[in-house]
């Protein structure tokens, strides 16, 4: 009857912030249960919050998700909520929420949330999560709101979109950038084992993988446990992209990668023929 | 039926405590829903918790909180609990508490929880949290056991205080302190609105901040978007105090602002006359 | 009908991971409430994260516990689910569930996870947490699957052990090691109140800790409280376990002690004839 309500934002733990929205979703929601999907991620990082949340929508329940990294609070970007086969995503409109939204089939519909009647009045400068958002994704959890009783509807249904790199697929070189370090040092890249098919690459391979002027040989395997201890290696990781991994080691240290960072993966041949 | 548990510890989440009290609870209250107000706050710092609970109080489903910040376990502070208009708080008897206790309406019974038959029996030094606050919380939440199963009731439902800095208002001059810097570097002081206005302040207003020798002079706005990106601003948080923060950036840094140090608020003329 | 689920990981909190197993958990067993034991155990180390399910498990609601410490994934490391009088333990055979079903009675039945049709199918290289565990936890908790759907039985219904260090007393002296240190500093050891009162120790005697050259005379007392502020205790803690603390402080900085190092124990006499 009541949908569950999967719950993301940048607060961290130092503070009572995702505590305080637990409550209001308590209040206003009682028979939601709530998912906490993290809230660690860094400050105010839009990209890194919205490339989790695209990880994970796929395994969430379907119904409400509340998504709150906000660096732009109190400035002019828009409170939206929209409408999509998955169920309803909630937050504020500066990309964190387009990715996942397109992932699960887009939106049908996207409302400005502007109504006063369905938010807490606040003391003070408002704390979206808690006065705007946290209300809205109860209200519409618990079904006591649809999303026209948030506010108009937005022209077009459009949503702020994330700008994410592209490969780029030259000759036998894919171009890329390293776009997830995990907390073990797994470095998941943008390209996807498409683009290693388009150069010629296959699961067995050894891939030339150049990152600044270093050149590294590393073979394609499918999991960990088909290199030594300590070694590299490139596989399609748990979400379909490629990754980078040592085992029982952190790829991140020992490749000097992070968030950004470009990459090129060739096969062999060409890539001494560089 | 069963009453939502607010649940505020300082015990962190390097070991299994947090997640032990959630075992006693889900054994002895299994219809309770648990919240999470916060668990990282600084270890055994009563008045960071203390605050925080008073900010969070009225965002908590009303029924019972459970907070545990207790340098003093082990010795003879008392183990209490306290009903009020919100519900029931327990906890140990340091200061913790009162606040939020106050903030809701103040006790109308407080009673010394000293009932073995109401605790878990330890193999050891007893872990109040887990053998003696959270059963507790749990028996209480679940109503099988009222105030009076838990212990005598304590004379004149007198709970410790905290001990919080008053602001002084002389002349134009408002002298507080800054008591909480949150996880943004946002900077929180113990003034309020009320004490601005009492030197002739208001929104719009320029105020001159003094911190150690320093003066700034910052404008008093609504939110961040008032001012440009890196600059300072003086507004009323989302819990209604003043407060001081930097547009994308960290006050705390700025200002060189922790918890603790005094801040005095002033209007421009008053402060060039100093 | 539908039974809790005990969850614990070393995943932290910096990604996504712990908020998906938690989507899959929610998606297949929707009634069963989920207890986070702890997911900020140090990464791949199994020794921390069973000695904590084990001071753990007999404070957790019967049930499922499903635990995932796992270093060796996409090794042969078997993915096991085992049947005690407590519940199923489900995770990686490698030691880390073996000493908390041996707390809760031993195992009755040991299945090796293997069936596909209780996974989730990865689009790459599977998340064993995500993929194989939770599903089969979800389905055990759920009253869906039974263990024989999960996979085959493994003969003689063993877990890998855990090497866990044993105590040695000789004449009047304990030799034991560190293997906690909580997030406040206290120090617990593998030496039980039978060890020191095999070496004819009883509360209220002086002790001889020896740590490394080092000799300190530490009284044995039964709470922090008994001893002044700064000053050093050896006592018996909430698990049951011979500890060392010091009020208000740090032991293991006053001891510089950290998991894994000696420790011997003595009473007074034996100590300075040693």
């Amino acid at each position: 009857m009541t949908d569950p309500i999967s719950f993301l934002s940048d607060f961290g733990h130092q503070d009572e912030f995702v505590g305080v929205v637990h409550g209001v979703l308590a209040k206003l929601a009682p028979e939601s249960p709530v998912i906490d999907v993290g809230h660690d991620f860094p400050r105010g990082n839009v990209k890194t919050a919205a490339l989790a949340l695209t990880r994970a929508i796929q395994y969430l329940p379907e119904g409400v998700c509340l998504a709150v990294v906000d660096p732009g609070v109190g400035t002019a970007r828009r409170a939206v909520a929209a409408e999509t086969p998955w169920g309803v995503f909630i937050g504020p409109d500066n990309g964190l929420l387009s990715p996942a939204v397109a992932m699960v089939g887009g939106a049908s519909k996207v409302v400005s949330i502007e109504n006063p009647e369905t938010m807490i009045p606040s003391p003070g400068e408002t704390f979206h999560g808690r006065d705007v958002f946290a209300p809205a994704a109860a209200l519409v959890a618990s079904g006591e709101a649809g999303l026209d009783d948030l506010g108009p509807v937005v022209a077009g249904d459009d949503l702020v979109p994330l700008l994410l790199p592209l490969t780029k697929v030259e000759g036998s070189i894919v171009s890329g950038e390293a776009w997830w370090v995990d907390a073990f040092g797994n470095v998941q890249t943008n390209v996807s084992p498409d683009d290693l098919a388009a150069i010629g690459l296959s699961p067995g391979d050894t891939v030339t993988v150049k990152v600044g002027a270093t050149l590294h040989s590393i073979p394609w395997v499918r999991s960990y446990g088909e290199v030594p201890e300590g070694e590299l290696l490139v596989y399609v990781d748990s979400v379909g992209l490629v990754a980078l991994a040592v085992r029982d080691g952190r790829a991140d240290e020992e490749l000097n990668l992070s968030d950004g960072v470009a990459v090129s993966l060739a096969g062999r041949r060409s890539a001494t023929a560089e």
